[in-house]
């Protein structure tokens, strides 16, 4: 009833996109992404997608506003050449840090970003693993918000019988309660790291370590790695409190700066995360054999085609 | 430039409203608001507002949906007597939990409250404590989303000096930020109340503590306290790892069904909230003196007198 | 083009929905409905809606606020689990008589439950003799407002041989119109009752019968029977002005507080109504079998049908 | 607080924007409407109306869709010129009785003429007697919606000595309520003109009348007379009815084709109307002496000056 | 997927529309449009278009006004008739000359326009060469914005044989793109004619040719023909430089006031033009066999058919 | 009646920013601009702007999508501090060019932005000189559409004393109009560039000189030079057709690439343009003192000014 599938790449992910395309079994439609020398974008279409199910695949990695002003554009085309139904994929959704005011003055840019998705045209969305779930609240449009959880979880228990009495660890509070469902999930115990600012030194932190990690190996989990310094100060903290091996997973990855040199850099057995932001070559080839790339296509496939169907997204997790 | 200030105050929290007009140092304006026989609510305003700055003081407290509908009906009619401003004031805002789908085919009914807040009026609002900051980003409207934070911790350290060797203590994982406010605040190790369920067993709960609370005085933390589950635990819990005294604080005493009775029953020393929700006699009648209300009158008339001028709210707390 | 049918009940009405979808020939969808202890109200879908055109059907009677509001998360249910359209079906529409500002400083809340049922979610909506027709026009999405009109006149045209010399009479101006309406539909005359607020005594009231009605059967109509009030008026009236039979007949059985025992002790040959508003066995025992309740159930399941099929619905009355 | 009153006039109602502007002591400012030759209106102002507060007064009389065009191109001028605020007078509102589907398969107008009133750029709106209260509702920006009703019944009451046991009567049902409001205005008893379709004949009406006139003076109320067919047959029907001497009393005097020819031939003492529809001379000169036009200047000119004051206007009408 | 095509005809084009029905080989669905005296148009569909995909030909030619609102109402009526999808085909839009603030206080009364549109319901429009392409960024509805050019080119290049060194003039610069086209389709020279005004007189014009034509057969291109006047100097004008024949292209026939005579009097050998504005009897006449009608209702009956079926517009053209 | 004017700059256009806030006599307001390793930009203003009147003056000139999306979380943090209004102020707007669908299966991105401006929070804008005037019709919100044409011509009048028979030349046929502009504001004649493809080559063009530009100075006027390839081919055409001097004036100095270099080996004796992009030493030190840029600061200081205190914009231009 909403037409058929035209699947649409935005350059940020094209090989997410192909692995996408590849589980639907459809190629991936052309169209022209043309940057003017003054720096704005431009796109056409090859074919139609007049009555279409149109999904536009982008993630919004750096360079982040060149790849949303391509999402968005990409929506407002998609919308004008009059398709039955257009659906933003954004297996990274950029500013989804800033999702409430914490102090007077400030944006609340996860709302801006949902805000201009639906004025530019779409009818729906499609991302993953959201920093706080709420962000769902800033669309008027439904959507279809992800995890990687079971994807991650199912590896990490594959891998848990060489473990020696695993504990999960988060060392971001507002991460507490997902991080519960590692733990729950593995049936291992969980520990936290807390962070206070000291005294009057703005950038100066204490940090303490609230539960028990002595000679256990210890899974740190968070939803992005950014420049690695969460991961790296937790590493270190599990390490000093008497851990053994460590492992770090994580949805997705940003990598920032020099944050792969820095991560591989550090005493942890394998980093798990998934590819919901592609990691160049120069930055993978840092972590050797102990990066372990998790691919989303197959779910993101699968909900497509489910979207395109009208058949239930929940029954893929037993809900 | 937005007129005066004109004070309207709901049938849910006609106290609050009356110390945050004694604040202020203005009448209370007069309105009707009768209830037919079917069920069916009339307003009618006792003089114009025609030009004016209009707040109406209204909490969601149960009855829920005729509180809700009460604030939604005063804030059209104020729209439709040609108010030049009209602000929402709801100090404890209803279904504020229900604010993501973290399953299948459920509400986000915290978005559609901020959308029928919007949709019947509203140009502001105003509010404490959100289960969520995130809740924020619901509205499209600008608003001013306060907490009882300060005037809580302000309490607690002018009662620490009694304490022995005071811990924070958390029983809901989504709330560990704002504990962690708690312990900073006074300086304070803090621990956490892991739930978990157990086996295939959909009721039964498992409950660990992470962190130490063993011969600690241990203030339980909370945003709401609704029937009062969740602390019984969390009382015995930490009692059973060996603390001394108790105290539980929370902003919005619920305190729903029997609340009173079972919490007042607790080995605990003191129970600290604020009178965002109205805690009739018969309840509080339990506690004896036990029970600390602090008022978030003045915050909130403040609050207006600065709205009203167009002068800072955030420099009230330095910020 | 909508997807299949999928009915669901709000807990108001479950015997007109389970008569509906008796009429379709589907079974009604499951879902939990459940009130927590903070007067919260949760919704969970048993199954997906994905695709399917969706019809909630929910009356809007007492408990008024707690009917409406689980209306209201039914529909945002309903779309955020990307329902192909989705239709709110509400047998009696709450507050249809605050429909207009006939004083200052008042509300218009048929506007703001409109707008409410907009923004929550529906795509369309079905109801039944509304206090007023413009009420339409409150609402920005189609709907089709349904008339009982066509059952009740039948009924009284097949009891109408053993009455003598039959008049209309209406107790409320308003109602003139559609009073002609029964009075042309039976080829019977007419008369009116006015009423005037006497002096300066805001509850006193003068009653006028214009029009005649000695020594005849008398049929009172009306749109909604509240407390019972005005027909009290209207039949002691009617039998002062020399009337024999009197039959009263309303589209909603509101019937508030002692209503059913104050009209059963009225000289009443029978009251004629509908199953728009369920009306309780404790009060419906009071008619003994002066009481007939006409089922709007196949109306309603025949319009869904069309609805969802794409054919007329106005031809169903030869229009 | 809303700037400097600037009142402009459309070219329907030149003269009753006159007397208006002289109640305030404004002069009305000055723009140019231009009509090209491919009947395409253009408007210019001759100065910036930047920050203030604008009023355009065009009543919809024919050619009404010409005269609704000028309104809305003036609307919209007066808002991208960054007017403060802009309200559209609108003395008649055109379409007002396309106010319901009151069969399948047709507009409501009236919904329509609202809504384009709202995206032209009002921020209010003024009108007076409204076909339909109801209509109101339709707007979602406040307005005020004013009667002629005290300055009829005030001029009635003036020449009521001269009457003979006067009655009240209304030619349409749906009017009942409002001549009700006339007849307890002036204390005097009311009678209804019920009309019926004959048979099967679309065209033939049968006439009754409810109630009493017989050797009364009748005094005819609606709220617009179009071609005067209604009135026509009221007057001859009460005549028949042994009625004295017909007075008939309307707000809106649209008066189409030969209305006034038509209307001067009756029998009826005086006709009584108002200027929200300007009569030219040439349709007067039918009346003689025998028609009374009530001016509503000073009403709206007092209804402006407050709402640009933010005064009250209820408290015009001791309400 | 948007259910079958109802064809509805405005009454300003019905010969067009029948045109387009043939095309399309549907009949012309039936409504009645009744104007009453007091000048409000009425509008009733003789049957049901519930989830059907309807298409209203009407275009905005004068009486303009009542033309619009016709159309504004029809899609009113469609909409809250619950058709699937509504669609304006309006082959002449009216105030397209209104575009933008090329001077202060005045309107842009072609979004406007666009805003009504859209608020009355359609869910797509249909135009053809609009006076500036910029106009579809008025709409937030897509659309298809067809052209007559290819028409009118291939019609000059099956003449072109007999002309003598043709040439391209325009007589408005703003035109100067689109004539360009025009030359490069026939592979021709250009040349433009700028006009300016003369000192302090706002009447007074100079007018300059730029290029060349001497001795070269001319034809004049332009979107719109009004009054005439800027044709009848244009002709003038390259006559005054010594050219040959001349011939006038233009899409829409607008010829108001004498247009026609006054075209007709001219110099020009033929008139070539399109069916977006019918041209009555009484107005070609005067053209005897000089003008030539090419029909634009085989574009429109392709494009509705690829609208409906989904299918593309741009390969009509090889885009 | 706006509060007390704040002043914003965005990271774009710091020097133009200050040039505009010493015209007015305020100084800039402070703010933190953050960008954060992951690319996504941070804003905190330093004070309240809780009811005062906002402008944020930012370019959109490369980084276009990182510049905007400044501009869009300035104008969220503004409205969601209380602003009382807040004016986006954008010198040059990006993507201005992308305003229409001339082919299919494109976007319309001006509208896009201007939907993202308005769906940020800009209750107005201000800009300069956009590449079409109907892109005002793309805001719904009101505006000032300025244009350095006065600052232009003005200086172009005053050098025009050592020209020899100057003549404006327009290489862009859609610029024909403002050129001739121009020509009319100095009493020059003017000429145009046409340009065409040749045969089937895509990239090959055929230019024509229409007009005479033989031994004369030239002025060839635009309204933004991106990588400089239009003009460089303009003013070898007009030196091959025997111009004399040539100047090239433009409004919006975009000069990508090596465009300075470029321009600067021309044989032009002038380059005459604004700031409303800022021209980085490294680009002006190519052009020696052959370049000559104009400031539109007292332009857009005036405006806000005015804006502020609801005076009149057009009577600056005696409009």
């Amino acid at each position: 009833m909403y037409g058929d599938i035209k699947l649409y790449s935005g350059t940020a992910s094209p090989d997410l996109t192909a692995r996408v395309a590849n589980y639907i079994g459809l190629p991936v439609c052309e169209q022209d992404v043309i940057c003017f020398p003054n720096d704005n974008l431009f796109i056409k279409l090859h074919s139609s997608v007049r009555g279409q199910d149109c999904f536009i695949i982008q993630t919004t990695s750096p360079p982040v506003h060149r790849n949303l002003m391509e999402l968005l554009i990409t929506l407002q085309t998609l919308r004008l050449d009059s398709a039955a139904r257009v659906t933003a994929v954004v297996p990274y959704l950029c500013y989804a840090r800033s999702d409430k005011k914490d102090q007077p003055r400030v944006p609340i840019t996860a709302r801006l970003v949902a805000d201009m998705i639906e004025v530019a045209g779409a009818d729906r969305y499609i991302t993953l693993d959201l920093h706080a779930g709420q962000i769902q609240g800033f669309f008027s449009i439904p959507g279809d918000v992800l995890t990687a959880f079971h994807i991650l979880v199912d590896y990490l228990a594959s891998i848990q019988p060489r473990m020696h009495k695993p504990a999960i660890v988060t060392a971001d509070l507002g991460f507490a309660k997902k991080a519960r469902n590692f733990a729950a999930g593995l049936h291992v115990p969980m520990a936290f790291i807390e962070k206070r600012r000291v005294a009057n030194d703005s950038k100066a932190q204490a940090l303490n370590l609230v539960g028990d990690v002595f000679e256990r190996d210890v899974i740190i989990v968070d939803d992005e790695v950014d420049s690695g310094g969460s991961i790296t100060q937790a590493v270190n903290l599990v390490k000093q409190y008497g851990a053994r091996d460590v492992y770090v997973v994580f949805v997705h990855p940003m990598l920032s700066l020099n944050a792969s040199e820095r991560l591989a850099a550090l005493p942890v057995r394998e980093f798990i995360t998934t590819d919901t932001i592609p990691i160049p070559p120069e930055k993978a080839v840092h972590f050797g054999n102990r990066l372990r790339v998790l691919s989303v296509a197959s779910l993101l496939g699968e909900v497509i085609l489910r979207a395109n169907a009208g058949r239930s997204v929940g029954e893929m997790f037993n809900e």
